[in-house]
Formats: structure tokens, sequence, C-alpha cells
């Protein structure tokens, strides 16, 4: 079975309401466009899509409601990693039965300093609880963020282990050394090496990535996908990528991204955030959007009506 | 309304089956047993309890088994933090509805460098959805686990903005200057303070604390006790428990806790742990058994049919 993903897979932003239940209709709205301008697919409950932040039933309904309307579940990547085992299999197995064409797993981010054997164990007990052939399973490795991450030994064992089941790796190390030992290691042998970071996307492409899963593929997908295809003006959408990078490193980095989709859909739902993530603070916004303009960021199209804000 | 707790509680051990469920008889045995041989109380879903290891509905119903066993819910402390706050709001309410004396709250703990504005968005969220004036909330500051952490200003914000509802902080930094700390701002306006490190157990009293949560509590309630109520022994005890917990420090805690409990009560079942902990290395059982011997460890009285081990 052959990998489906690769390209420009945007951590999808999820929509929610004031009371920070998910918003499914803005959010599949979201998706939609996003799959109409420049995505070749989506990951949801990323990072970025504050998967974390949802409890398992409202992860499980949002998926079904993304497939009902009509969204091509092989171009879904679903966030499935918990801090309990068995919620990692339950998401894992409702993906698949879902047709989603593979999932992304944090290693369990609870207890730190956990060893490479006991990361094993619990990767061979979800693979096994799970219990499907149609698994693809992308290592979700996140050491900012998650702390605990995946060392390359246990990435060799886990795909001796499980020959046809790892699919790839995330790699939100934020460190191109580490992306690019990861291409080389294991990128010829079917396994998909996704940066989690669009400022070295070009470099990851020419030695082998699959293409990346960054959370500005949420606003600059049409310019990610120019990188991704290796035109004549990668570099340059490569350098102006990394100018507004710049940008977005001074500021709070999901507020930010849902800041921009308020605008671009003139929607002021979208600057909501759940706890524990703050909303950008409204002195913040301009200034955001002030160097932004600066950077030369390309703002996309809304695609839709826009309500004016 | 007044804490109901106070003095030695343990962060139970939830006992565990190869397949990786909660082994309710077990557990709600051991929990007994705690609570007849030096315990004041029990802190169920600590760290200690694998508690982030659980679904959400397992944790709810091994909560109600204890509750129906008869053991008193005035003596129950229940973890309730996710990362999810509807999770943290739905297992608060939860213990709650169940007649527990109190929640102890992680901050949410997958996102990291989260400012404390958005913790006390966090908190006030929960405590509102949560909307019910038996809420005793204690935060749980383990900084060396959660990452995330309650700073001293937070703390005051919170028991400003939420008089009555905050009723301590369970300290597991493992640091005696912290712990001394929160004790002097807090200790006199109602706040419970519990180190989470039984080392400091006797300076904590003797300076105004409330006890300890501790999971050395597990197995060595009774010392924990008798330092507690500073007795003429209180010293060699504590100076017994420091030696010993230099033991538990070269080991994997949790599992080596459960160690003891399986040889105490000569039931190997007690050595299973959920992923992604490790059970201790069957070489590293007679060493550590062995050192806890030459550091002079008491062993607990089983208090029921030993099995042999």
């Amino acid at each position: 079975m052959t990998n489906q993903l690769r390209g420009i897979l945007a951590p999808a932003l999820t929509a929610v309401t004031q009371d920070f239940r998910i918003d499914a209709a803005r959010t599949i709205a979201h998706f939609d466009w996003l799959l109409r301008n420049g995505c070749d697919g989506l990951l949801l409950f990323g990072t970025t899509s504050e998967g974390n932040s949802f409890s398992i039933a409202e992860r499980r309904r949002l998926l079904e409601q993304v497939v009902e309307s009509g969204i091509d579940p092989l171009r879904l990547m679903v966030g499935t990693g918990c801090c309990a085992l068995a919620d990692s299999i339950e998401l894992t197995k409702h993906a698949l039965q879902t047709g989603c064409a593979g999932v992304l797993t944090l290693p369990p981010f609870y207890y730190k300093n956990i060893e490479d054997a006991a990361l094993f164990r619990y990767f061979a007990s979800m693979i096994h609880g799970v219990s499907d052939d149609r698994l693809r399973l992308y290592l979700y490795h996140i050491p900012p963020i998650a702390i605990v991450g995946f060392t390359f030994s246990l990435i060799e064992q886990l795909i001796a282990a499980f020959p046809g089941f790892i699919a790839g790796v995330k790699d939100s190390s934020a460190d191109w050394n580490h992306t690019k030992e990861l291409i080389a290691r294991f990128a010829g042998r079917g396994i998909d090496i996704f940066p989690g970071d669009e400022s070295c996307l070009l470099a990851a492409v020419r030695a082998g990535g699959a293409g990346a899963i960054s959370g500005a593929a949420n606003v600059s997908a049409a310019s990610l996908q120019a990188i991704y295809r290796q035109g004549a003006d990668a570099d340059s959408h490569q350098a102006a990528i990394a100018k507004v990078r710049r940008v977005f490193l001074q500021f709070s980095f999901i507020p930010s991204l849902k800041a921009i989709v308020a605008r671009t859909r003139g929607d002021k739902a979208w600057f909501n955030v759940l706890p524990p993530l703050l909303p950008l603070d409204e002195r913040r916004v301009g200034e955001f959007f002030a160097q932004l303009d600066a950077a030369g960021f390309e703002w996309p199209e809304p695609g839709f009506d826009q309500h004016g804000i």
C-alpha cells in the first residue's frame, strides 16, 4: 500500500465558538477552502489545530462531519496521539474506519524522560490495539512542545518491527539538520519525511522530503505549493516565506494564524482560541498586520463572502 | 466551608491488568488498606496513579466503583486536570457529584510557555464551567513533569478572583525553598500546602504545611503519619524516610512502588504498569529490594492474604 499523502498539508485551524466548542461550519468551510487553494491534504487535530484541547467525542464528531460534508478522507491525516493509550487507539481506529489516509501520532507526552524501550512498547501496543491493515502511521516529533520525542533508533526499531505500518515522520524539531538526517536515513525506504517548519521546505524537497505539514499552509498554501513544485520561482517564494516566518516568531503563532483568517474572511469569530491559548491582543493585531505587510506577506484571497472586519 | 483533607494522602497506585485496563478489585483493596494503615485520605488519578494514562470513561467508572465499595468520598481528592478544558470540567463535575472532598488540577500541559493570563483564563473558565459551590480546587504544581506550572502571582490572582474555591496546592517541585515560600505566602489564608516530596515533610508541617501527598505514602504511610504528628520519634522517622528516598531516586519511581506492593501482597499482578511506563526489570527488582533492605526500609504489613511471590 502506498502513501496517499504528499506535498503541502495544512495542520488545519479549528474554528471555535466563544463558549469553546468546535464551530463545525466555519471549520469545514476553511478546510474546503484550503483544499481548493493550494493544499494537497489536511492534518486534522495537530498542534496548530488545537487538537489536544478538544475532548475525544468532539474530535470524533468533527471528523465525521468533515467527511459527511464531502471532503475526501484520502486527503486527510488525523492527529490521534494522546496521553492515554486507550484514547490513541480509539481515535486511530475511528480515523481508519472513517477512511482517512493516515494518522499522525504524538508520543505519550505526560511523563518525561521516557526511554525508547518504553515508547516502543507504547507504539507496539497501539498498533496491536488498532489491528487494522489500513494503518498508515506518521510519527509526530515535536520536542519543543511534547518534550518527549522520537530518536533515530526508535524510528528504526518501529520500521523494522512494523513494516508497512510506519508511513512517515512529521519533524517539528525546527532543526533543519535533524530533518536532513531523517530524510537521509529514511526517505529512501518509503518513509515520508515532512518538515513542520516551512522555512526549510525547498531544502527538504530537494533532499527528498515529502513536502511540508506546516501551520503557515493555513494562510500561504499557494506559495508553499510553488516551492514544493520547485518551479523557477521557488527560491524567491522560499525567501518571501522565510521573511514572513520571522514576523510569526514575534507573535503567538496559532492566534496569529487565526487573526489572518479572521481578516481575510472578514469574520471576527476566527479570532477565538481555546484556553490555554489567548486570542491575539487587540493592540497587537494592528502591529502584527503591519509587520506582515512590511514583510511582503501575500494575503490570501478569501474565496467566499467577506463580512467586513 | 472548611477543607476536609489534611495529613497524609497517598497519590494512590492504580492496579492494571496485562491488557492495560484498570483492575478495580485490586485497586480498591489497596485503597481500603491505605485508609486503614496510616493514610488520612487518597488522591485518585495523580501522577503516581498513572491518572493521565486512563481514558475519561475509565476514570469516571473507577471513582464510582470506589465509592460504591463503601470508601468515604470525603477522604478522596480526585485528579481532574487534562489538556482539554472540556475534560477537566467533566471530571471535576463528576468528582463533586460523587461527593469527593476536592479535586487536584494540573495546568493544561500540552502547550508550553503559557503565560499566567492564559492559565488564569483556563482556570476561570473551568470554575465557571463546573459552577458548583462544593468545588474545593487544589492546584497541582509539578513542573518536572507538566513543565507548565503555577507562579506565586497566578495563585494570588486565582485566590483573589475565586475566594473559597481555591483550597490548596500540591507542590511537586521537589524544591523545599519553593514549598516553604508557598507556606509562608498562603498557609495563613486557608490555603493548604501539601509537599509532593516526603523528604521535607517534617519541615513542612513545622512551618505550617497541611501534610503531604507523596507517592511514598503507598508503602510508608505509617512512618509518614508519625512524622506528620510530630511525635518524639518524628526526626528519626524523617531521617529513615530520607534514606529510603535516595534508593527510590535510583529506580523508576512508579514501577518501584508497584514492585513493593507486589512483594508485600505476594501478587505479581501489581508489577503491571501502563505504557509509557515499563515494569521494573526483573534483574533490577532484586537489586531494588536489596537496596531498600540496606537502607532500613520498613516493609508494610500486607493486611490480607499473601499469595507468595
